[in-house]
Parts: structure tokens; sequence; C-alpha cells
């Protein structure tokens, strides 16, 4: 297994609330998997998190994962 | 449970109108999970809802969560 | 039930023609939820209904409408 | 049934080209279905013919229609 | 059928990678579908394959479209 | 079979986690595989890695291919 504790045991989540918090998460690790330079991601946080299409674009990958995440939890129905 | 009362405690809704408005409110809680400063999202709000490119990002925000949304619903058959 | 007539009843659809428009009026509506201000949203019709890029995204959003709207209708089949 | 020719009769084609080219007719109808006025289609059609991002972002949407086609035909297996 | 040889004759490919290479291919039909001028494509595409923005562009078009080919081929289970 | 060791041979992977990675390596697959020079890849890499808006689409593309690989196993359940 990996040695480190893993970061994404599993798409399961109790609620849908949950689900969607874990899509932020992934959508943000999107992003730190393409650049782990610390001081990059806090200057272009600082400026993505300030604009609106920014915004919007970090909503749509959110939307993008929360698609996947509801199919794998059966929509907690 | 989540102490607060949850936000999002379920994806069904009785009617496709209401699926739509419960779209319209995960594609904003896209935004305000990456930005919870209040003065920047009205700042950015004021910007993006006067801006055509930015109200095609929020409209197709919202198909993306229709999706999912609708999906859950097994489209309301 | 909705006071108002509701303006979505259903994502059922005669034919994949009809399927089309009901995806049309979903990407617009998709605007509209986001800005209700009518002058606002004349000033930007005028504006991305003119330029190749705003044509573009529009017609992305009404795909992704469209999507949903056949899977609801089985594709017609 | 609608007094003129249905331009869109249905999705099913014979073969996985045919598929395509009705994503591609699909694709230019999200665009003429938000402006009708041929003047402005040709004076934009020239523009996003003739720029790298809008080819692009033509492929994306045909990619998308092409998705909804491909599944309604069952992938023509 | 069609007169000259199909481009697209199946969605079935024996392996991912193949799936992959035909997601490609279907990414640049979809350029050169909207865009068939030689003169033109080279153009651009001397443009958009040296600009981060549009390799990126491309590289979600192929997604979308690995998305369409991997569904076809029942994920090569 | 192809000569060289295949790069993609199944999207079947043991977690979630190692279906994210290969996820990150379907999203960079696309843009090499559209433009292969080592130079520009490198020079573009440098430029889009430290651009805001270049990670937020790396991160939707990665969040596609997520979708198709978590599909096909499943959403390891």
């Amino acid at each position: 297994q990996d040695k480190p504790q893993p970061w994404l045991p599993s798409l399961i989540t109790e609620t849908p609330q949950q689900g969607f918090e874990l899509a932020v998460k992934l959508a943000r690790k999107g992003v730190t998997s393409t650049q782990s330079n610390k001081e990059v991601l806090f200057r272009e946080r600082d400026k993505y998190s300030n604009d609106a299409e920014h915004l919007m674009m970090a909503s749509q990958v959110i939307a993008l994962h929360y698609q996947t995440i509801a199919a794998a939890n059966n929509y907690w129905r």
C-alpha cells in the first residue's frame, strides 16, 4: 500500500454534503498535483480566489468531481 | 452528524424546477466554498453578474450540477 | 405547488427537436437565474449574441443540457 | 407535428461517422438558435473559424454532442 | 455507404491506449470539420500547439472523447 | 501489439488514489500527444504551472479523466 497515509481512501461518504466537501478536496488536489510548490500555490490561490472568473472555474471543477462522487454513492438514495 | 444545520440534506426534489433551483444553489456553493470572504464575494458577484461571459460560465456550472441532480431523481419520471 | 405557473413542469418531450428547444430554454434560464435584471440581460445578450466566443459558450451549455434531456427521454428510442 | 420539416427527426444514425456529422450539426444549431441573424453568423463564423481557440471550443461542443449521440446509438455495437 | 473510405468505421479498439489515440483523432476531426482550409489549419495548429492554454483545451477535448470511447469499449474490462 | 512498452495497459487501479494519479497521467498525455517537442513542453509547462487559470484548467481535465477511470473501476466499491 502507499507508505504515507492515503489522502483518498474512498469515494464513499455518508451524506451529499460530505460528498460535496470531497469534491472540493479533489478539485484542489488537481491543482496541487500539477503544481506542488507551496509559494506558487499561495500566490496563485490569492489571485484566483479574488477573481470572479477563476472562482467560477473552481466551481466548475467541483461540479465535475461532484458528478463522480454522487454516482459513486448512488446519489445517497 | 454535522453540528450546524446541513445545507445539503439530499439531492432529491419533488419537481424538475426545484431540481434546477438546487443546481443553482450548488453552483453558488462551489464559489463560496472556494472564497468565504463576504466582501470579496459581493464585489466579485457584482462583477460576474454584469458580464456576459461570466453569466455564461455560471449557466454552465448550473448545467453540470443539473445533470447530477436530474440523474439522482431519475429524471422525475 | 409553486404558486406561479411552473416554467419547468417536465424534462419529457415528444421529439428530439423539442428536446433541443428545451435545452436552449434551460441554458437561458441558467443566465437569468444568476442575473434577473432585465436591462443588464438585454445589454449583455446584445453583447454575447454578437461575439463568436460567447455564441460558442452558449452552444456548449445547450449541449450539456441536451445530454440531460436526451437521457431523460431515453434518447427518444 | 412541427409545420416546417423537422431538422432533427432522430438521434439514431447508421454509423459512428454519421453520428459525428450529426454532432457537428447540433453544435452549429446551438449557435444559430442563439443568434439567427445571417449577417452576424457569417461575420462571426469567419472570425471563429480562423482562430485556434474558437476552433478548439467548436471541437469541444462537438465532443459533448457526440457523447449524447453515441449513447443514443448504444455506441453502434 | 459513404463513397470515400470511412474515417470512423467503429469506436471499438483493442486496448485503452488505442482508444486514447482514437480520442486524439476525434478531437482533431472536430477542428477540421469546422475549418477544412489546410493553410488556416497549419497556421492555427502552429499557434495552438505552442501555447499552454490551447494545449490544455486540446487535452480537454481528448478527455471528453475518451469518455465516449471508454464507455463504448466497456472500459476494456 | 505496440512494439514500445504500452504506456496505458489498463484503466483498472487498486485504489481511488491510484485512479487519481492515472487521471493526472492521462491529462498530461493529452498535452504531449498534441505537442511532442520537449523544449516547447518545458517552456509551456513552466508557464501554465505558474498561472492560476492554467492550473484550474489542468484540474478540470484531470476531473474529466477521473470520471472515466472511476466508472471503469466501478467507483472501487
